[in-house]
């Protein structure tokens, strides 16, 4: 649907069509209704927040509890440790049984201390940083948990509302992750380098993706892109081994030094672009955060 | 006992201190008797090498046959994966059961082919590197591998005539390893960096030692010194998240990017000083064989 | 005049439109109006050459013949060594003494050896390169300077046709020279570096332009763009120190290490794209040809 | 002569030796003679400066004051700068017009300001930095100055004591200027690399030594050793385009990107180990402080 569409449908059609953004709460877009017409969509998120926000505080939190638990999307993983490794991101439905159990006592601990489920946006996190946010939080007072599960709600209702409605304005939901390999020998983009990506986790690591890179050495289309990143660690494998040794002539000898180039990083914001170059001789490299 | 003593020694007393360097061949140490004096170890052991090179064929194939099986120093890891990591060098004494099976095999399979065990300086290979040689000389004419067996026997003894000899003009037997961080934000060598060295196996990864960069930003000892290097896979995992989090000020913020920075790299030359450093910030760095 | 328009155009109205694009050769032009329609700009200049090059012998050599002697755009420097630095690009039209006599003696011997004056594009080189080609072509035998004194007017009819005639298909006659600046402390773009951008010569340098790098760490509009880079030698000089005595707090210590990074690097292809990065702290920089 | 020799000196012998080191102030060495043993050269030359600074207010600023003007050793160049640049530091014989001047004016401004000359020790500075000085410490406070002028009293004498006396503990009063080139190609030391070192005046250059690497990619001996370094700009230019192209087969090509590739830097601690490294290919290059 469109904004223009929403801007002009029936106060029930404009429910009807974005209420369920809010979970088990109408009345937001009720609200949100009496607020039209909208410039852009990050304006209509916004409203639909404020709503929240300016709510009656029995109202709000009754609003936060009717959230569901985490734990509905968590299951002990019956997988072998080997198809993990197969099957990318090391979501919240393939825990192991010391992650399942420190998850579920998480849970209890947390709705017994503030009488609400944990909420976060778990689109925007990886299984290790929500399992880090989780203690992390269970440390604050009520008022900052409060306060914190409608930031969280916020982000969650945005890529709803993003999804949900096209139109000018859009809210930048997605972030960007890409790479570029030089070769320092050659003076040019190195095309043809195999890189792997990998989340890295406590207990495991999980394949992303693989690539290969083209004649700008730039993998088309990004790592990562229109969708958030999840806060988490990485690990960009390169094959320059592989790469020298099919050079013509081969830039690598038999006493060769680098193969795979492991470059491991963080990722705290889900929404700016990651750039991870690569500057690579058959002896050294270099990397850092491009832009 | 010093190269000055056995110069002077009785030839009996000559096979009886450094015979056994070459095994069951005690007429090795006696052609060399008769060579004295020598001016340096390095002389003393090429003499002797020369003794085999030189003996008649029939009698050379026996000392070669002569040698233990490889096999001997093999068994099948009990181990479990976990404490496999904790326990540093990937030893032949700690093969998977796939890997021990690979090793049967081969062992039958070279004997077959050259009626005389398969000849290797364990102390300059890791298990890796042990396997891939175990394949590429299976591969060979019996004359290359009878050649080759004596260049192994060349690097066995030449260990052991180091280890039993004192004197001048010792062959070099070992290798180094050394690493050194610069602090690109400050300027200088980076203190108090934590960093593990690992052996990266196919099968498995061992950590062979723990170090912290002293004010030099290096580490003392070397990471490796006083022995062979051993041909193989080796990563270098540098903490350099926590460093700059302590540092006053913190260089880190809390948008980290690099924490622990694996640096991943091959030997191929044990006698060889490899010189792994580390140039950083919290946003990138360079890496490199320097010298 | 488009494309369009010269297909459609008399044989009279095309020539008189690109005819001068061929020094005082008319019949370069008529000879292509026959074969048109032209799909693209370059095919028309294609077919111009080919008109040259097909040509009998001796009206091909009149046509190089007829071209003006570089000299009549050269002349001595009465300007102080000072205001050259002020004037950018060191032309043809600030030659030192030295220069000029050197340049007149090239003329004249180049006419004696091979009867026609030396052509070549000097929109694609700086004065330095000129004199370079000019001494290395004199010692070409005549076949190979007759072909070489084409391949020059290709160029530069190319540049020609090119600003003459819009369409479809328009040779690419530009290059580019960019930088960026990232700033490895800070882990981004650096914004507000002052860069000067230097010609080398022999006997002097010019300074081209200055600029200041944007929020993206680059220049807008890049260095040099839409035109042909001139074949030399270059200096990129980057103010670091001043950018990172001004961040708060300052990058920069009391004890500064850099302050002007001075990076000169030369350029051979003057259509290409010439991207030259510098990854700075304040105690170290590393540049490279990027892409 | 030995500290172990003026230890056990008379005292008139002991002043012979070493008074003359503090300018027309015997009574310096007096007062150090009465502290004697002294364990170290260094705890010699504190004695010594102790006694300037516990003299009577009076008699130190006599003994400021009897300093011979820093104007007697400078003078005004005659010399063209042409062979300026051919006869290293860019010393105060060898000041152009403008720099006499304003040299003589700031001499007569500090006299008349503070009632003694100015007080620097020439040997740790350039002719910029010197000049630099002067304008700073003249808007200093007298007492500032007075302070100051006994500091770099400490720093000429130091270097005098050093000279005088042999022993143990000698102060440090030597900086070191060192380089390494490593040429990333070949993933080794890159010998055969001549390099030239410049100081960088604001009106001039003043070329100091040239080296060439050896095999391990150094200059041996350092570049600058065995006496203070001196506070200034300087300019190190490695020749790595002729390197490359003279490597078997060449690593440059046809279209070389690098030729001379310039290092500039500021030197702030005269007694400190400056290391200049250069990891280099034909297309890039990392320089840094290193250790």
């Amino acid at each position: 649907m469109t904004l223009d569409q929403l801007n002009r449908a029936s106060p029930e059609a404009f429910v009807a069509a974005i209420g369920e953004a809010f979970e088990r709460a109408p009345w937001v877009a009720q609200a949100a209704a009496r607020k039209r017409p909208f410039r852009t969509v990050a304006d209509l998120h916004d409203a639909m927040m404020q709503a929240v926000r300016q709510a009656p505080p029995a109202r709000r939190l009754a609003f936060i509890a009717g959230h569901p638990e985490l734990g509905s999307r968590v299951r002990r993983a019956d997988l072998t440790g080997h198809s993990q490794h197969e099957q990318g991101s090391l979501g919240l439905d393939r825990l192991s049984a010391e992650e399942f159990e420190r998850f579920a006592r998480l849970n209890a601990a947390y709705r017994d201390k503030f009488g609400f489920p944990f909420i976060i946006c778990v689109r925007r996190h990886t299984r290790d940083s929500i399992l880090r946010q989780f203690e992390r939080r269970l440390g604050n007072d009520a008022e900052s948990e409060r306060a914190r599960a409608l930031d969280e709600i916020a982000w969650i209702t945005r890529l709803r509302i993003a999804n949900l409605v096209e139109g000018p304005g859009k809210p930048s939901t997605s972030g960007r992750l890409t790479s570029h390999v030089l070769d320092l020998v050659a003076g040019g983009p190195a095309q043809g380098v195999h890189l792997s990506l990998y989340e890295i986790g406590t207990s495991a690591r999980g394949l992303l993706c693989e690539a290969v890179t083209d004649a700008a050495g730039r993998t088309d289309p990004p790592l990562i892109a229109e969708a958030p990143l999840r806060i988490g660690t990485y690990e960009l494998a390169f094959r320059v081994g592989a790469y020298f040794a099919h050079r013509q002539p081969p830039a690598a000898t038999a006493t060769g030094f680098l193969d795979v180039v492991p470059v491991r990083f963080s990722i705290a914001e889900p929404e700016a672009h990651y750039h991870v170059p690569l500057l690579v001789t058959p002896w050294s490299y270099t990397t850092y955060r491009g832009s």
